[in-house]
């Protein structure tokens, strides 16, 4: 049993639970901050620490490109090389590799595409990025998998659930081969992705399928990626039910604050979002009253911390006005620290979350948050 | 005595000293790190304490133009602004207004100039940048001087150094009726600065003429501002000894570790160059052995620490393959870590230079500091 559902709340299907992974425990729901290219942006792994991160994100398809799979089991895995000793849950790539690389084919046995740094060519299988993300020294890794378009034709959604489905098949049996081969891989921990677009029988379907392989967690891909929020939480609200009660759910890729809360009460486990990060390198902040754009000229004088109920060491340390100047004049501290302010506010977002569920709260704590926060730039 | 001279190198110029503020000691001689826009670049105020910084630089030209006066004197000062608790030196601007405005005319009492930000036309006196400077809280400031460019003629070096002279002597008058007003301001430490290009005779005229002036420490400005580096030794050792040995030396502006050790040994106490955030941020570190430069192939999988006997964040937690990457990968959190690796080997060198003249091995330390480092990229 590596999840345990420790806490239930009694109107909706919010869970709190812990994840078992052999470098530490993940407490749930749990904020995963992105660090796709071997570092969260802008932030250094004790900077993560002290914003309260227990595992972070990297991405195969990226790291595969560049430093190169050699140079990262060269330096002894993913964690040495980039000095963060916690878990690590990387992505497999594929939504890079169709959204991103300059050219994608899938192949019989594959997907072959053109680097977007380089425009070198490359083609890998699910097979392949499974052992790319074993040498990672991934903790959680990801199947191949193919993530659509919105919106995409129902045909085109199920030839692609049809082909995430072999993957993952594929990808388990490469997991187990590996697993015969070296039993240290036994402690990595291969999610299944469910994919299936906006159209609510293919989720199903598609969920249906995944549970027959018997993965120890899932993932829900292919979110948030341009769909009204309305239809995504539609999706999100008959795919999440269709995954086992007693297994983790990853919703890939969302989001913001509201978005959290309403997918944790959906049942779902495990966010990562590049939102903290980019936001925050571009002078928006997310406080506990809503959003600030910093480079408003009425910060100029504000000498209030971005948020009053922040720990973090950009609000224990500078105020507005500091923060807007150094947009304003172009520096990256006001990147660096805006990144570490957002961070801390999302994994601490979730931190609370945890605790009203723990404390069979969570009904007055989300309303609460909703009538603190609001969405628009306050 | 705001300033001791504790310990003379027997063979040459040098000596450790201690610099009093009210803000605390400043043990030289010093390296000053550039926070020109109030804030060193990429790093924060906790990270420059790590590193050893004793003071930091800031400037009263782009902080005056922006974030304004209004601005860091309602945050209560350059220090609650910006959040750093040590001594602040803040350079007149001078050097910037005639080197980085638009435009720039010296009229009858002081200078005009269109901001390099917004083209606004400006007109400050020397006796408005000395409040500007006391209303910043600066711990030591400078008066506004004139810097010539290499190379200038004798007869524009000598119209500068006069102009320089009388902003001197006005600079300190208004110090003086400042202090008058309000006692508080004679806590803050004015500086005269000897300019005179490469001109012998106007470096010796210059030093002469701020001596009668009797300012508690002295700048020498002008120099690594394109000239020779023989040339640049040359004018220091004709200007250094014409300077009071009981008072601080601030060489500005200079420079490359072999320059400082230089500068030391012509008795120079105090040092600032944004040498080491500068190449930081672009990929060149500075080790024991010489610089390297990070984005050579070279670099890919090696895993040693950018220098082995360096305690600095980067050198404890990350290998040059992993700084390679980021900066590789243009990510900012190579010149992040490159800075501070850079600053503190900076501040370190000047720490042990300090400490070698105290325990009488300054010609050894140097000797040996130079057969090891490479100028050359390594």
């Amino acid at each position: 049993m590596i999840f345990q559902v420790t806490h239930r709340d009694a109107r909706t299907s919010a869970r709190a639970g812990v994840l078992k992974t052999s470098r530490g425990e993940i407490h749930t729901p749990v904020f995963m901050p992105v660090g796709t290219q071997a570092t969260v942006k802008a932030l250094t792994s004790r900077e993560l620490l002290e914003a309260g991160a227990e595992v972070i994100l990297s991405n195969t398809y990226h790291l595969y490109l560049r430093p190169g799979v050699k140079v990262i089991e060269g330096a002894g895995g993913l964690h040495s090389f980039m000095g963060w000793d916690k878990p690590i849950l990387t992505d497999s790539g594929g939504f890079q590799i169709f959204s991103l690389a300059a050219f994608s084919k899938v192949r019989k046995d594959g997907v072959e595409f053109q680097s977007h740094i380089d425009g070198s060519r490359h083609f890998l299988t699910p097979e392949e990025v499974v052992r790319i993300q074993c040498s990672f020294g991934s903790d959680i890794f990801m199947p191949l998998d193919e993530c659509v378009k919105y919106p995409s034709e129902e045909s085109v959604v199920e030839k692609s659930v049809e082909l995430t489905r072999q993957w993952a098949g594929r990808s388990k049996e490469a997991w187990r081969a590996l697993v015969r081969e070296d039993g240290r891989f036994e402690k990595n921990i291969l999610f299944g992705i469910v994919q299936g677009g906006t159209i609510a029988r293919l989720r199903k379907e598609a969920a249906r399928q995944l549970l027959d392989l018997d993965f120890p967690g899932y993932a829900i891909g292919g979110l948030s990626v341009g769909e009204p929020n309305e239809l995504m939480a539609e999706i999100l609200s008959l795919t999440a039910p269709a995954l086992p009660a007693e297994k983790p759910r990853y919703l890939m890729g969302v989001g913001m604050p509201l978005d959290l809360l309403e997918a944790v009460s959906q049942g779902v486990d495990m966010f990562d979002c590049v939102v903290p990060t980019r936001n925050g390198r571009h002078g928006t902040v997310f406080t506990s009253g809503g959003r600030l754009l910093l480079r408003e000229a009425k910060y100029v004088s504000d000498l209030r911390p971005l948020d009053e109920k922040c720990p973090c060491y950009a609000c224990r340390t500078h105020s507005r006005a500091y923060l807007r100047h150094l947009f304003n004049s172009e520096e990256h501290l006001g990147g660096r620290l805006a990144s570490l302010h957002n961070l801390t506010f999302f994994i601490q977002l979730l931190q609370s979350t945890r605790r009203a569920i723990e404390e069979k709260r969570f009904h007055e704590f989300r309303l609460a948050f909703e009538r603190n926060y609001n969405e628009e730039d306050s």
